[in-house]
C-alpha cells in the first residue's frame, strides 16, 4: 500500500507556492519574516522534553492537569529567553507560544481575562500596584462570573460584596454566596490553579442600597501555602467532555473581608463613607469604550481560531483522505484514494474553505478592533455610538457563526475518517471535545443573535421612515450598513459566477430576513396583540436565521478582501475556495434564498459546486500544508505530514493502559468491584 | 429557586396519559404487561450495587472495562433467576436486562455478533458443538472482520487461511495477517475479553485458488488461562473517543493452525482434500436468505436504539429546560424557565418527535424482518428476489438516516443544556460519545446510500421503459414501491396540513430527486462521456441526498401507522408530533422541496412549526416521563425526574478526584514530569 504523502504533493496540479499562502496566514504579506519568527518559537517547544504530549491518553485529569502547571513554568522561561511579550495575550508572538504546547495551560484566564480585566478596570493606582504581581504569577488571577443557577443573565447573579466600616470610619467588603446557586461555578483556572479571583458581584453600598454588579479582587489561596483561604471554599468542578486539562473551578464565600480598595474603580468608586459615586474625568466615554473593546477581544479571538481549529481537523482528515484507499479502479487492482470521491470531497472541501474564511475573517475584525481602540485613544476619528453597536453585532454575530460552523465541522473531519476518526490517537477525540466549550462560552451561540438584531432592526427603523439623512449620519462606514440599501430597494441583482455576484446574494438573503422580522414583529404585535417580550419571543428562530446570514456577509466581505493580500497564483485559487464557501451556503440555507434565486438556480448551485470539487481536489493536499501546522501541533496519527498512518496507530494502541498486562480480573468485594491484574 | 418537577407537571395541560404511551413503546399495546415485566428487569439491576454506576467519572479504562466484566457476570446470574433468554439478543428481555445496566457490556459482541453468525454460518453439526460452549461463556467471541486498511471493502480483505494436509490426508488451516494493514483491527470484544473469534479470511483451497472471503472460527486464548495461544498477537486498539469500556481490539495471527472443520460449513465446504464445494440442499435458497436477515436485524436495532438513545437526550434536555431559569418576566420578578422560549423549543422538540419516530420505525421494521424470516422458514407466502434487495434498501436507508440524525441529535441536546451540559455529570458525554460509533459501524452512513440507490435506480429502469406489469410482479408490496406513482405522473398532490399531505409531499421529494439522478447519470454517460463508475461518482452526492428522501418517506409511514396503536387521546398528541417531525424536515431541506412545494410555502411551514412548538410545550415534560428511563438509566444530574439538579451537580464535583487533594504539585524530573500532591 502506497502511503507516501511525497508522491501524492507531486502528482498534484499545483500551479501556486503554498509558502506565500502560509506567509499571508501568518500576516506577513509579502515576506516570511513572521512565519520565521513563529517556527523559531514552535522549534523551541518542541525540542523540550517537558512540552511532550506522547503519553496524554494515558494520564489521568490531576496528572494532566499537573504537566500542564509545569509546561506553564517553562513557558514563562521560554518568553523570557525567546524575548515573548506576555503582557498582552493577543500579540502574535503569545499566542504562537501558548499555542506552540499543543496542551491548554490551566493559567490561560490570568493571560486572557484576569490581566486584561485588572487592565480595564482598576484605576491607575491599582493597576500599580496589580500588574507587577501579575506579570511574574505572584498573583494568578481567574474571572469568577458564572453562577451555578445563572450564567448569561449577569443581571440575576446572587454574590453580594456588602460594604461595611467600622466605629472608626474604616471601610471594607464583605463577600458571600447566599445561596447554593449562587456559588461560582465554571470559571477556568478558579479550582486549583489561582491564587486570586476578579469576583462579580452585587455592591451593597454604605446606605444598602444595592448598586447591580461590579468587580472584586479576591484573594482565594494563600500566596505562599496555596490552602484556601478562611471563609473561602474552592475546587474543580468535576470531569467534562474535554479540556480537563483546565481546572474549572467553583468558590463559595462566607464573609470574606477584603480591604476597599479590592474593588475595581477605574469607573466608579466608593469611599471610606460607603458612597457609591461615578468616576467622571478619567477618560470618560472613550474610557469606557476602550474598556468594552478589551472585552470584545475574546469574541474576535474566538472567530480567528475557529479558523485554526478547523484547520487543523481538514489537515488531519484531507492527508489521510489521500492515503486511505477503498474500492477498485475499472481498470487493474489499484484500489482508489478516498479523497477520489465526490463525496468525500463535498464533506471535507467545505470546511477547508471555511478555515481559510475564517482565519482571514479573525485577523480583518482584531484588525479593525485595535484601529478603533487606536481611534479612541488618540483622540482621532470619529467613534459614534452606531459604531460601537456596530461593532457588537458584527462580533456577537461571528463569534456565534464561527464557532458553531467550526464545532459542527470538525465532527463532519472526525466521521469523515471512518473508524480511525474514533480513536484518540486519530487526534480528533480531544481536539473536538475541547473545542466543543466554545459555542457555549462568552456569549451562547444561541444567545446572541438576540442582540445581533437588535442592532439591525435599529438600523431598519432608520433606514425605513427614520428622518432624511439619519441613517447615513449615524451608520455609514458601519458593517451593517450593506443593509440599508437591502431594505430599501432590494439591492443590486446577484449571480452565481463570481465572488461578487455571490457576495450580492447573500446581501439580499440577509435584506429579506430583515424585512421579514421587522414585519412579523410588528404584525405579532398590532394584529395579534401580542406584547413586545411576547412577539419577540416568537421570532426567535428568524432571529437566529438573520444573524446567521450576517455573519456570512461580514466574512464573505473579509474573505474578498483578504484576496488582495495574495499574489496573482495564490490569489486564483483562493478564490475558487472563496466561491465554493458561498455556494455551500446556498446550497445548504436553499430556504432562504427561495425567491432570491430562481428555482432551476439550486440545481445550478449543486452542479456548480460538484465541478468546483474537482478543482479543489488537484490542490487538496498542498491547501493543508500551507496551514503549516507540524505534526507535533496536530497530535495525529493520521494526519502525519509524510502519511505513515498506519504504523502509527499500531504504537498508540500498544502503549494504551489496556496493553500493560495480559489480563485483567475483576474481583468483587461485599459488592465492591476492584482489579487484579496478573502481570505476565 | 423552583426545582420542583412535580408543579411544573400539575401545571402541564395534559389530556393523555403518559402510562399508555410507555405501553404502546414497549410493544404491549392495550396492556402493561410489557412494560411490568421491563421494570422488573430494570428494579432487579439497580438494586444490586455490582451495577453501581457511581463513581464511573473517576475510573480508568481498565478499572471500568474489569468492572463491565463483573457486570457481565452478574447478567449471567440475573438472567437466569429472573428467566431471561439469553439464546437471542433481539428478545425484548435480553435487550430489557443489558440496557438496565446503563454501562456497556465487553461481552457484547459476544452475544450480538459471535453466536448469530454461528447460527447462521455453522452447519448443524458445527452448531451442536459451538453453541452449547458459547451460552455458558466457556466460548467467549468475538466477530474479527474489520482490518487495518480495509473496512467497507470486504473483497480486499487480505487475512489469509491456507488448506494445508499431511501425507496421511489429513487437512486443517493455516491463517495468517500477511502484512501490517491485513492486522485485524476493531473488533469489538477481541482485545481482553474474547477467547476465540470468528476471523474472516481468504480461504485458499487445496489448489492453492483464492476462493474469496469466509468464516472460520479460531481460538485465540487458552480457554482457562486466557493467554494468548501460540502465534496469536491481539491487544486493546486504544482508547477511544467513547465506548472505552469496550476493548476494541487487534489481532495479528502468524500461523495459526485450526482443524478443518473451523471453517463455517453451511453453504460451503472444503473436504479433507482440499476440494472446495457448494452445498446443496441444505434449505438451499430460503436457508442463504435467512442468514443474510439474521445479519440485517443489526441495522434494524441500530434504528431502534436512534430512538431511544435520542429519547435519553431529549428526556434530560426537557427537564433541565424546565428547571433553568433565564432573564425575568416583564411584571414582577420572577424568571423565565428557557423551555418557555420558542427558540429552546426550537432546539428540541424536532427531536422529541424523532425519538418517537424512530423508536415506533425501529420497532416496525424489526417486525419486517422477523415476519419475513417466519415465511422463509414456514415456506409460506411469496419472498421474491426484489423482496430482499427492497428489505436491503430500506434497512440501509434507515441505519444511515437514523444513527446520523440521532448522533447530531444527542449533541444538539446537549450543547442545548448550556454549560452545564458539557459536565460528564449531565450525563451527555458519555451518551454522546459512545453513541458516535454509530454512524461508522455496520456500514459507514456515507457508503450505505449508494447501495440503497443501486436498488431505487432497478425499480425507476422497470418503472420507466420496463416490460409492461413487470414492475408490479417485482416490487408490489415493496417498501419502494410507492416510487413507481412518483416517477411515472409525479403521485397525488400532498398539502402541509394533514400527515397524511405531509407524507405525500415527502414522497413526490423521493420520486424527485430519483428522476433527477437517473437523468443526470444518463447524461453523464451519453452527453459528457464518462464511464459508469465516473458519472456514478459525480453523482455521489445527489445519491446521499435520495437516501435520505427515501428514509424520511419510510419512516413518516411507519410514524403514522404506529398511531394506530394509540388510544384516542394519545394518539391525537402523537399526530401532532408526527406532523412536526415531517414539517422540520421541509423546514431543514427546503432546497429539495423547490418546484414540490410553492415559494410562499416555505413560509408557511416556519409559522406553522413556531405554532405546534406551543403545542408541545404544553405537555413536553410528560411526553418524555413517557419514555419512563429511571434516574439510574440516565445517569444525569440535570435528567433527574424530581429536578433536583443542583444540589447533584455539586455533589458529582465534590467526588471528582482533582479534589481529592487541595494542592497538586507538578515536579520536573530529568526532563519528565511527576505529581507531588501534599496530603491536607
Amino acid at each position: 500500500m502506497d502511503v507516501n504523502l511525497r508522491k501524492e504533493r507531486e502528482n498534484q496540479n499545483v500551479k501556486f507556492n503554498p509558502h506565500k499562502i502560509t506567509n499571508v496566514l501568518d500576516d506577513g504579506c509579502g515576506n516570511s519574516q513572521k512565519t520565521e519568527r513563529r517556527r523559531e518559537i514552535e522549534r523551541a517547544v518542541r525540542k523540550d522534553r517537558v512540552f511532550s504530549n506522547e503519553n496524554n491518553a494515558n494520564l489521568n485529569r490531576v496528572e494532566r492537569h499537573a504537566n500542564a502547571l509545569a509546561k506553564h513554568l517553562r513557558v514563562m522561561e521560554l518568553a523570557e529567553k525567546l524575548k515573548v511579550d506576555m503582557s498582552d495575550c493577543t500579540l502574535p508572538d503569545f499566542v504562537s507560544l501558548i499555542s506552540a504546547t499543543a496542551d491548554d495551560m490551566p493559567s490561560l484566564l490570568h493571560w486572557g481575562m484576569f490581566v486584561p480585566s485588572c487592565k480595564t478596570l482598576l484605576s491607575d493606582e491599582q493597576q500599580n500596584y496589580w500588574l507587577p504581581r501579575c506579570h511574574d504569577c505572584r498573583v494568578v488571577g481567574c474571572y469568577a462570573q458564572t453562577e451555578l443557577g445563572h450564567g448569561s443573565n449577569v443581571r440575576a447573579l446572587e454574590t453580594e460584596a456588602r460594604f461595611e466600616a467600622d466605629e472608626r470610619g474604616r471601610g471594607w467588603w464583605v463577600l458571600n454566596t447566599p445561596t447554593l446557586t449562587s456559588t461560582k461555578f465554571w470559571p477556568g483556572s478558579l479550582g486549583k490553579t489561582a491564587n486570586t479571583a476578579m469576583v462579580i458581584a452585587r455592591l451593597i453600598d454604605g446606605k444598602g442600597v444595592d448598586r447591580g454588579v461590579h468587580n472584586f479582587i479576591v484573594p482565594i489561596r494563600d500566596y505562599l501555602t496555596h490552602l484556601p483561604l478562611p471563609g473561602v471554599t474552592v475546587g474543580d468542578i468535576g470531569s467534562k467532555i474535554g479540556y480537563n486539562t483546565m481546572d474549572n473551578g467553583f468558590l463559595k464565600l462566607e464573609n470574606v473581608r477584603v480591604p476597599l480598595d479590592n474593588m475595581a474603580m477605574r469607573f466608579v468608586k466608593v469611599d471610606s463613607n460607603g458612597k457609591y459615586s461615578k468616576r467622571e474625568g478619567v477618560g470618560g466615554d472613550a474610557t469606557q469604550k476602550i474598556a468594552y473593546l478589551t472585552m470584545m477581544q475574546v469574541r474576535a479571538q474566538i472567530v480567528g481560531m475557529a479558523g485554526q481549529n478547523l484547520a487543523i481537523a481538514t489537515t488531519i482528515a484531507v492527508r489521510y483522505s489521500a492515503v486511505r484507499v477503498q474500492g477498485y479502479h475499472a481498470k487493474g487492482k489499484k484500489e482508489i484514494q478516498i479523497l477520489d470521491y465526490v463525496q468525500q470531497q463535498h464533506r471535507l472541501f467545505g470546511h477547508l474553505a471555511s478555515s481559510y474564511c475564517f482565519w482571514i475573517g479573525g485577523k480583518a475584525i482584531l484588525r479593525r478592533l485595535k484601529e478603533t481602540e487606536r481611534k479612541l485613544v488618540e483622540g482621532s476619528g470619529k467613534v459614534r455610538k452606531g459604531d460601537m453597536g456596530d461593532l457588537h453585532a458584527s462580533l456577537s454575530a461571528l463569534k456565534a457563526y464561527c464557532s458553531g460552523e467550526a464545532a459542527d465541522g470538525i465532527e463532519d473531519c472526525r466521521k469523515a475518517c471512518g473508524g480511525h476518526g474514533y480513536l484518540v490517537a486519530s487526534g480528533f477525540p480531544e481536539l473536538l471535545t475541547t473545542y466543543l466549550q466554545n459555542p457555549t462560552v462568552e456569549g451562547d451561540n444561541h444567545m446572541l443573535p438576540q442582540q445581533v438584531c437588535k442592532v439591525l432592526l435599529k438600523l431598519l427603523k432608520s433606514a425605513v421612515g427614520g428622518e432624511e439623512g439619519a441613517v447615513e449620519r449615524d451608520w455609514q462606514g458601519c458593517d451593517c450598513f450593506y443593509l440599508v440599501d437591502e431594505v430599501r430597494e432590494g439591492g443590486e441583482e446577484g449571480g452565481v459566477e463570481g465572488v461578487g455576484g455571490l457576495l450580492r446574494l447573500l446581501k439580499a438573503r440577509a435584506g429579506r430576513l430583515l424585512v421579514r422580522l421587522g414585519e412579523r414583529l410588528e404584525q405579532l404585535v398590532r394584529e395579534e396583540g401580542k406584547d413586545t417580550a411576547g412577539a419577540w419571543n416568537l421570532c426567535q428562530v428568524e432571529i437566529a436565521r438573520l444573524s446567521k446570514a450576517h455573519a456570512v456577509v461580514l466574512l464573505m466581505k473579509h474573505f474578498i478582501n483578504g484576496l488582495k493580500l495574495f499574489e496573482a497564483a495564490e490569489r486564483k485559487m483562493m478564490e475558487v475556495l472563496c466561491r465554493l464557501w458561498a455556494l455551500q451556503i446556498i446550497e445548504r440555507d436553499a430556504g432562504d434564498f427561495v425567491g432570491v434565486i430562481g428555482e432551476d438556480m439550486v440545481d445550478r448551485v449543486r452542479d456548480d459546486i460538484v465541478h468546483i470539487l474537482g478543482e479543489v481536489r488537484k490542490s487538496a493536499v498542498v491547501l493543508v500544508d500551507a496551514f503549516d501546522f507540524t505534526d507535533f501541533r496536530l497530535k495525529s496519527a493520521l494526519g502525519r505530514f509524510d502519511g505513515n498512518v498506519y504504523p502509527e496507530i499500531m504504537k498508540a494502541a500498544m502503549k494504551d493502559m489496556m496493553n500493560k498486562q495480559q489480563v485483567w480480573e475483576p474481583v468483587v468485594v461485599k459488592g465492591h468491584v476492584a482489579v487484579r491484574g496478573s502481570k505476565l
